[in-house]
């Protein structure tokens, strides 16, 4: 097999070569690689300036080394801004390929629990720093595989907010806080938590990068905590995906890592999906995306008991109380409209719900909102089978009794756009049928319930299904106050976060944060799969040790303190030694 | 209906007078109950000494009232020391009562949220001093349905180790430590965890106060973190039961709980069981028992995506290596045959597997082990049907190769004893059937694995499943090490409590302690039943608030610390204010 790694300050890349170079021991051209399309340019390693046509398919990370798939067809990416497909093949791996990546995965497992957390600390930072040396293509390329945009999106946004948790995450590993020790002299005993072992993470379609199967929040997690991590591509941006493996394999390779710490696999069939989820060697499953398919993992994940944390759909709803209407209407119009159009509504945090108390000014909102559905360009969405799946959600709320005021139809040309979509329903008839009402719709649309009543609001709320968020704006001058009074209580046990006075669609990387909330908006809602060191504790298992002999205690369970590491001892939090 | 709440400072308790009666509105008798078999004699209440005979059916405990069941049927306990039917008749219950439970817990739940947590403290606290009251009572009335010993075992340390439970939760609850709160100063964003709603608890058969249903260590670490709970008695103990939660339902009222904050059902169809654990009403589920059960009632709550903690069965491997051996073999020998037979191996980390290197010492070692059980008198079961299925786990070790080398057979009389038992496999036939000889024998057996060498006994390990406890014992004199250093780390991921030189059956309530380990010892690796306040965490969901106004964010988040509470702010802990 060609060696395709890289070594530290240098780019490199797995090569696009047919089966039979491969197999013959040629060594693949060196250098950066431009998409445009159809055809793959290598233009920057002297001697090597050729087209390379793409019939041949991508080799998948396995144990260390980019190698042939063990696959049974391949698949292209698609540019949805112009429909057409990209040139590269990415495998559809068979089981031999989940089988060699579990074993390997195990075998990194047994390496990386005698290695310092320190060096897993090196690799984040490491990999940080060759996915900002590597950023342009990076960007270019999921732009082409996503259409969103370059700038600010992809460079200016969601890169950098990905270096960043990359490197909260290596402060965490260095620090480790996270591991929670907890200390009991009288009884001898000690706990703290340590890694769970294998993961795989699932990423979505929506954030290529900052919740990127191998470069995002789970990962990063995962890794953190000192796991190895089995990494799906979402099949809609395959090639970003691997050009951030090469780097987290390049800079795995440099810090010493064993080999299998990081691996990728493209795709794989259902069947081999859930074959994976309940293996015994895989620890523990992150999985973000749609509802129908979280749920399927989740169900064979469950009956092997297998620890799985899903991120599914979540309509976040938001309630305006009439005084915050009556005071600042027009302008919470316009932010509602930007939250729900921002990034063409496909974010996990986009408003799918408003909740509006009928009367002359709820129906200024509701203009101004149409108006403003009306007036922006539709975005692109990721995919004709996103735009499809819109399309179908919208009707469903519609046959469900909900009125359309604007939108509800497909754009004409090659992308996949739909209309900006705001639809309309009654307290009465959303109570009438509140769980097909409660459907997500992903992308640029959303709900609007005009109840009658205060006491009608609190009845649709309480109807609810779990959510990742939820807002309520209220007046500042105290008049919604007995309105929150009731209604918060309702909201607060069904979501993760609680807002005020704010859109949700904005996720800080806080420790505080919680990205997370009751079922179906994740599987457990004590979890949270943003914010540091919070995440990390989805990948780890609580570990005792009862009269352990002091040298055989973990560093950060022992009387000296291994640094500053925070600890509850006897029931008191300190950075001293014993 | 007859009003049998008691009132602080007294006893009472549900009346077992006929139907009839209760819907004439009769009173019933006031006093305290003496078991004798087949009939209850209630004398202490003047003008009420008289012997109530025992047809009737016993009420439960629902919405704060003790009422009359819809039932389908009733069963009696048995003695399990002269396998003698006891007297009262308890019902097992329709949907009917398991619909209005999970109503008013569901109101209680609301109740409770606009409650300070201190009277969830003063709940627990007055439970405690009412349990202390009433200890007699409990403690003989506990001893005739499970054979326990009323001395020591049921009276010095059961029932303490269940009050001082119960204390460190009411400490817990007013101290909050375990709310966790963790504040982001910068990004506006605040977190704690809070309670989940409505839990429902299965208590098991072996602990009938310190992991009871409405008395244990699930039931203090749902109500301390604030919710409702419906306690699900065992079948096996349901005077006991009941005892507890009249004094539960008394406390509750003395304190102003709301109604229904405290419920006892003491039994429904398994179908019923499923229908509560799948109830939109229910938030999460704690059952403790069989693997059989907790599965099946894991499969209904995964399936509707419930939280539900289990902790099932677990052999708690003890690996005693040559050189401990060599040190102190005989005394070793006498340990483990005393942890093996303790509570006659009913206890949930009884060492059911003790992995021994072949040699003339690990011999020794089999007859003095051998000999103790043999010598030892047999324990009485806490059921034939306990009976049976030991009996049926010992055979099924014994026809996955496994020899018998003492006991193995049921022994004569009424009451449910079986011969302390041994069973012996090499190294090389348990890894030819590691899936059927790691299976559990409740109770008084145990399976000694002689292996060839120390490779033979890392290959034994890494075969096991999921485990409460792992003990590996090693000489002092450091020969053992390079054995420990191989062994250790696997079983470090396969158990929740690592030991060194001492058996697992002590299980310390300590803040450090770890009752729980990979499945399918528990259903989630990360927590603990045991350990105040830990176990609470089981029972929260964790709870953001993002730009919520100051005033209304919950005590424990806002800017001024309410106590001492410990926070974490911008990542520091600390006891201060902002």
């Amino acid at each position: 097999m060609a060696r395709v790694d890289g070594i530290a300050g240098t780019c490199s890349f797995p090569p696009r070569v047919d089966d039979e170079q491969s197999q013959a021991g040629l060594e693949p051209p060196v250098g950066k690689v431009y998409f445009v399309h159809k055809v793959i340019i290598a233009p920057s390693a002297p001697g090597n300036q050729k087209l390379i046509h793409t019939m041949s398919t991508h080799k998948v990370l396995i144990a260390g080394a980019w190698r042939a798939a063990d696959s049974s067809g391949s698949f292209q990416a698609l540019n949805p801004a112009t429909g057409e497909s990209l040139a590269d093949h990415y495998p559809i791996s068979n089981w031999a390929d989940c089988d060699a990546a579990l074993s390997a995965a195990q075998q990194a497992f047994e390496g990386l629990r005698q290695l310092a957390p320190q060096v897993m600390a090196d690799f984040l930072d490491a990999y940080a720093v060759r996915i900002e040396a590597r950023a342009g293509e990076i960007t270019e390329l999921a732009n082409h595989e996503t259409a969103l945009a370059v700038e600010p999106r992809l460079a200016s946004i969601e890169l950098p907010r990905t270096t960043s948790q990359m490197r909260q995450a290596a402060t965490a590993c260095r620090e480790g806080h996270w591991t929670h020790p907890v200390i009991d002299t009288a009884a001898g005993i000690r706990t703290q938590f340590g890694p769970i072992g294998p993961v795989c993470v699932f990423g979505p379609n929506n954030f290529p990068l900052a919740f990127g199967s191998v470069s995002g929040g789970d990962f990063v997690a995962a890794i953190a905590a000192g796991n190895p991590v089995i990494a799906k591509a979402h099949p809609l941006h395959p090639g970003t995906s691997r050009l951030l493996a090469e780097e987290a394999q390049a800079a795995a390779k440099s810090v010493g890592l064993p080999a299998g710490t990081v691996q990728l696999l493209y795709d794989m069939s259902h069947a081999d999906g859930e074959r994976l989820a309940q293996d015994h060697r895989l620890a523990a499953i992150a999985f973000t995306g749609s509802r129908h398919g979280g749920l399927k993992l989740k169900a064979a994940a469950d009956a092997v008991g297998k620890p799985i944390f899903l991120e599914l759909g979540s309509i976040n709803p938001v309630v305006i109380l009439p005084g915050a209407l009556a005071e600042k209407g027009e302008a919470l119009a316009d932010e509602f409209t930007g939250s729900c159009l921002m990034g063409t509504g496909q974010f996990c945090t986009s408003p799918g719900m408003l909740v509006l108390q009928a009367g002359e000014r709820a129906e200024a909102f509701v203009n101004k909102t149409v108006k403003g559905f009306a007036a922006a360009p539709s975005g692109v969405l990721f995919s004709e089978s996103g735009r499809e799946s819109l399309a179908t959600s919208v009707q469903r709320l519609h046959q469900a009794g909900a009125q359309i005021l604007t939108g509800g139809t497909a754009e004409a040309g090659d992308a996949p756009r739909y209309t900006n979509t705001v639809l309309r329903v009654s307290g009465a008839d959303f109570l009438a049928s509140s769980t097909a009402l409660q459907g997500e719709a992903f992308g640029n649309a959303t709900l609007i319930v005009m109840t009658e009543n205060q006491a009608e609001t609190s009845q649709v709320l309480n109807t609810l299904e779990g959510n990742l968020t939820g807002c309520i704006y209220s007046a500042t001058d105290g008049s919604d106050d007995p309105a929150y009074d009731e209604l918060a209580p309702i909201m607060r046990q069904r979501v993760g976060r609680l807002l005020n006075d704010k859109m949700p669609t904005g996720v800080a990387v806080s420790p505080a944060m919680n990205h997370g909330g009751p079922f179906p908006a994740t599987a457990q809602a004590g979890f949270s799969a943003v914010g540091i060191p919070g995440a990390l504790l989805r990948f780890a298992m609580l570990q005792c040790y009862d009269n352990v002999r002091p040298e055989r205690l973990p560093l950060g369970l022992r009387d000296q303190n291994p640094g500053e590491l925070w600890r509850q001892v006897d029931g008191r939090w300190t950075q001293s030694s014993l």
